[in-house]
Formats: C-alpha cells, sequence, structure tokens
C-alpha cells in the first residue's frame, strides 16, 4: 500500500507544490520551517517512501547507509542504529550496522565494501582506524560521517561536548570526600587517543586532584577488560576511592569485579561510567554515568549525511552536549 | 600486510596443498578434522584472509551477509551478529545486520535490498514476515538461512529445542508451590504465531496445571510492553503466582513494573524469562532464564549458509538444545 503514495499526494494533502515536497525530501532547497512541519506531517500521515529503486537507477547508489561501529553488543550502538535508521528512513534509506570487534583490519575491510559496492554513505565510529585510512575514503565520493570524541581529518564529524558534564561528575565524587580518582580507560592505539581520559585529567587540578598514569588501567571497550582493570587498580598501594570508566561497558566489568572482591560500591569506591547505555539503570548499583545521548548522535549524523547527499562539500563537526547522570554507584 | 599472505603461504605453514587450503576454506571437498585444523591454525598465524575482491568479481557477488533481526537493542541479536560474523570472516565474508523494529515491510525492503545488490547470503529471523514473503526470494537464488521457532516454508532453519527446558522451568516453579501460571508472549500477528507460549500450554498438564487464554498478555517484545503486561497479569482476578516470559527483554519490563507494583519476586510471583541474553544475569533479581545459546544458533546458521554457498539446494533444519538456567527470579 505503501509503495502507491505519491509525492503528488503528499504535496495535495500540505498544499503545497511537488516541488516544495521534493525540497524537503532531498535538502536541496531551504525551504520555511513551518512549511516543512507541514509536509513532513503530510509524509507521516500518509506513510510515504521514497521510491528506493527507482533513485537507485538514477544515482548509480544503493539505498543502504553502512553504520560501522567498534562493539553492536554495546547498546549504545544499538541505540545509535535504531535512531540513525529512523531519521534517514524518509530519505528512503536503510542502515546496516557492522561489526568491527575494534579491529582496524575489520574497520578497513568494511570501508572497502561499502565503496566498492557504492553505499549511499557511512557512518563510522573509529577505534583503531587511522586518519590515512579515512582521506583515501574521501576520494571515492561516498559520503562519510565519523562520530569520535575529537575531530578526525577533514570530514564531517560527530563529537560530545562533555566539559560540563565531567565537571559535574568530579564535583559529586569531591563532595562525598573522595580524593584519589582513577580510570579504567582504552587501549594505547586506540584511534585519536583517549579524549575522555585527557578531559578528566585536565579538570581534575581544579578540584585539588590529578590524574597519575599509574593510576590509568588500560583495555578494550569490554566487561572483562573493565574487571581487570578495576582488580589492577585495587591492588595499588596507592588505591583509589573513585575510578572513571571510559563506557559503560568497562563500568559493568568493574561492578562484576567489585562484587567478587568485596570491595562496596559506592561506599569504599565510587564508580563513574560513560555513555548511559541502556544497562545503566539496571546494574545494582544503579551506574552514575556521563550520557553521550545515542539519539542526539544519531539525528546529527543524519543531518550531516544529507548535507554531503545533498552536494556540500565542506567538512562540518557538531558538538552534542554530554549530561550528567546521577544515580547510586556515585 | 595481511593482504600479501597467500594461500600458497598458509600450505606452506600447514604442510599440505594448495587446493586442501582451498578446501578448508570453501567447504567443497571434506577435508580431515586433524588437517582442517592444522590448516585453520596457518590461517590464524599468518593472518589470511581472503581476497574478496577477486572472487566478488569471480561470482558476481558481494562479500556482504545480511543478518536481519527485529530487534538490535536486544543482546542475543547482537551475540548471534558477533558469532555469526567469527563463523564467516575464514570465508572472506562480512556480516552487515538489519534491524527491523519487527516491521513487514521494513523486513521486506531489507530482503529486496540484500537480494538486489547480490549479498553472498542472508539470515534472518522473521517476525511479521510470511511464508509467501520468502518463497519468492528462493527463486532469486540468494542463500537464505531462517531463525525461528518453527520451520518456515521450504527453506533452511535454525530452531530451538526447548521441551526439556521449559520442563525444568515448570518442575522449579512448582516445587516452590507456584500453582497458577501466566505468560506475557508476542504479539497476535507474529511470524509462526507464538510457539514458545504453544510449548509452555502443551507441557502445563503434566504438572497439573493450565494456561488459559485469559492469563496470557501480548505486545511487541519491548521492555515497555513486558511492564504492561505484567501489569495486567497482576490485576486479574485469577492473579498468577508463576510468569513467563517470550524473551528476557519483556522479563526485564515486567521486573520493572513489578518493583514499580511493589510485588516481590519471586516471594509472591516468580519470574522466567527466555534466551539469557547478557543483562539477565545483571538485574536484580538476576532473571532465571531459558537460555537459547546465540552461539550455537550462528555456528548452526554459518554451517547451513556454507552449505548452500557449495550448492546445495535441499533444505535442511537443524535443533538447538535450550537449557534451563536457574537464578534467583524463580
Amino acid at each position: 500500500m505503501q509503495e502507491r503514495v505519491t509525492m503528488a499526494d503528499v504535496a495535495r494533502l500540505a498544499g503545497v507544490s511537488t516541488a516544495t515536497v521534493s525540497y524537503v525530501l532531498s535538502g536541496k532547497r531551504a525551504v520555511a520551517p513551518e512549511t516543512r512541519t507541514t509536509v513532513e506531517a503530510a509524509i507521516a500521515e500518509l506513510g510515504f517512501t521514497v521510491n528506493t529503486a527507482a533513485r537507485s537507477l538514477r544515482t548509480g547508489r544503493s539505498s543502504l547507509v553502512a553504520l560501522i561501529v567498534p562493539d553492536i553488543a554495546n547498546p549504545f550502538f544499538a541505540q545509535l542504529a535504531a535512531t540513525l535508521q529512523e531519521e534517514l528512513r524518509a530519505l528512503g534509506l536503510h542502515v546496516v550496522v557492522c561489526n568491527t570487534r575494534a579491529d582496524r583490519e575489520e574497520e578497513r575491510a568494511l570501508l572497502a565494501e561499502a565503496v566498492q559496492q557504492r553505499f549511499a554513505g557511512i557512518v563510522i565510529t573509529p577505534f583503531r582506524l587511522l586518519p590515512k585510512d579515512l582521506e583515501a575514503l574521501t576520494l571515492t565520493g561516498t559520503p562519510v560521517t565519523v562520530s569520535a570524541d575529537v575531530p578526525f581529518g577533514a570530514v564531517d564529524t560527530v563529537a560530545p561536548d562533555a566539559r560540563a558534564a565531567t565537571r559535574q561528575a568530579l564535583e559529586r565524587v569531591t563532595a562525598s570526600g573522595r580524593r584519589r580518582i582513577a580510570m579504567i580507560a582504552g587501549p594505547h592505539d586506540a584511534t585519536g587517543g583517549d579524549p575522555r581520559l585527557d578531559l578528566l585529567r585536565s579538570l581534575a587540578p581544579q578540584f585539588g586532584m590529578s590524574l597519575p598514569r599509574q593510576l590509568v588501567a588500560r583495555g578494550e571497550h569490554t566487561r572483562e577488560a573493565g574487571a581487570a582493570g578495576f582488580a589492577e587498580l585495587m591492588s595499588h598501594r596507592y588505591r583509589p576511592d573513585a575510578v572513571f570508566c571510559a563506557n559503560d561497558v568497562l563500568a559493568v566489568g568493574a561492578l562484576d569485579k567489585a562484587q567478587e572482591l568485596g570491595v562496596d560500591i559506592p561506599g569504599e569506591v565510587a564508580l563513574v561510567g560513560h555513555d548511559d547505555a541502556s544497562f545503566a539503570s539496571l546494574v545494582r548499583p544503579r551506574l552514575t554515568t556521563i550520557r553521550y545521548p545515542a539519539e542526539d548522535v544519531a539525528r546529527a549524523a543524519a543531518q550531516l549525511l544529507k548535507g554531503r547527499l545533498d552536494g556540500r562539500t565542506v567538512p562540518r563537526t557538531v558538538r552534542v552536549k554530554a549530561e550528567f547522570v546521577a544515580r547510586s554507584s556515585a
């Protein structure tokens, strides 16, 4: 049934010209916000979808957008995928999720496949990719948007603004008397280093603290690495009383280990995650975390991708605000 | 660097012929288990990967396999994706995950895209797809494997064998004196009905119980639907003392609602999930569930797909054993 709704039907219901509907869909010309809203409501009401087969014939591109992520088992990326799909649906695009397991060869292979298959676009969260890997890609003409903590070469980027949230997290742990912060971070060779560690370290002096290298445990972004990192930190001579984690998956691993070791969270050690993945409120104690809203990241990525599909060639960086979420673990 | 490792290098290290390496990779001929192990070790040691571009030119097919699932935010499917990827990697195939949000039009659109793009294969967990949607597909020549509770037309199928595990779950709840079982099931119009409900209902009489229609709540496979279903069951005149859920996502929603309503789990109501998703052991109380091992499902699907790629045309059904996991919620 959906196939039979045409752009003309949408135009009629919205009381605009077919050209205006086309502009709203393609973004090729500016449309007044009220008009856009009316057209979008008509699109939703009629269940209109773009005829992708016809478009594919016209553009020579498929209707698939690759979302390339290091770990699809991390609910942050699952949410990112779901929202990106919602956002791109009105354009007749389908999102396929590619899992790299944080492996650079896999990242490169999947990028190459997406280009070779003439995908409509690529959204990638690099983990071990080097800037040069992406540079080669920009020459292929396939639109690319990078979701990373720091801008990554001359490509469209969605990056967090986590300064205020990280400061609030530090306020929270110092308010409960903690003085010795530590971090469970990612591996040494991750793309762009470890900006979450850098941020924490740069803010710590404002609270009369520091984050020495010895109090940084490193590993993959896995639950197992979180457990190992927590054990390492607990065995340290200068035992920390507040542990920050580069993401919530690591934090859950730390919780596992704390329980095993009989370390009371937050009594003995305050624990702060990052992302606010869906399970952050399921674990006990509930995880205090720095929320990086996957929905907003996906919306920003979709907007950047739309801009590229419209022919914009100047790279843009969009910042998405992170938010401190106080629960029970800190 | 990996690109420069050839099949000849692997053959040399393993002490076999290049043809044998090729057979191990393609599965086109039987290879003795010891030989296979030696070759696989050499592949791993050298980091050998198949030259997919060359193969793609030869076969006219891409190296992408679509995994089409109703909900990528459900960790069961994330695990399925990760293991399927591991299994297909030695064949030089990449898995892309497509999320249908349990929507039939999306299921159809993604199947059509995968065929149109000449994907190497498709693994699908249908949710609202009809048998006729798949029948059309079998004519296209794209190898398809279905993961579903019941066989679904003349296609390769991976299905659970959950009879023994469901019986154990019933033993467990009756041993703690429960007499009134209920179920939070999927929607009425799901593909293949609700085999998990049918199985529970067929076994209940062996324990002197029944599962009347009024004690079946229905909804999408979401946390929200689990909460709504639990509330509905709790308001029932004949209030159940044991609630089974069609999957763990529903069960977590039921836990949310139990906490909100002040219903003690397992004191007042025993709760049993299905799948053993990663969060099942994270929630409190820890979820008692019927484990359907995603890893085994993925391995079986990969084997069936390999068989199709080798030219087998007779449909096969592989059963994967489910296992009862007793934790704290029942």
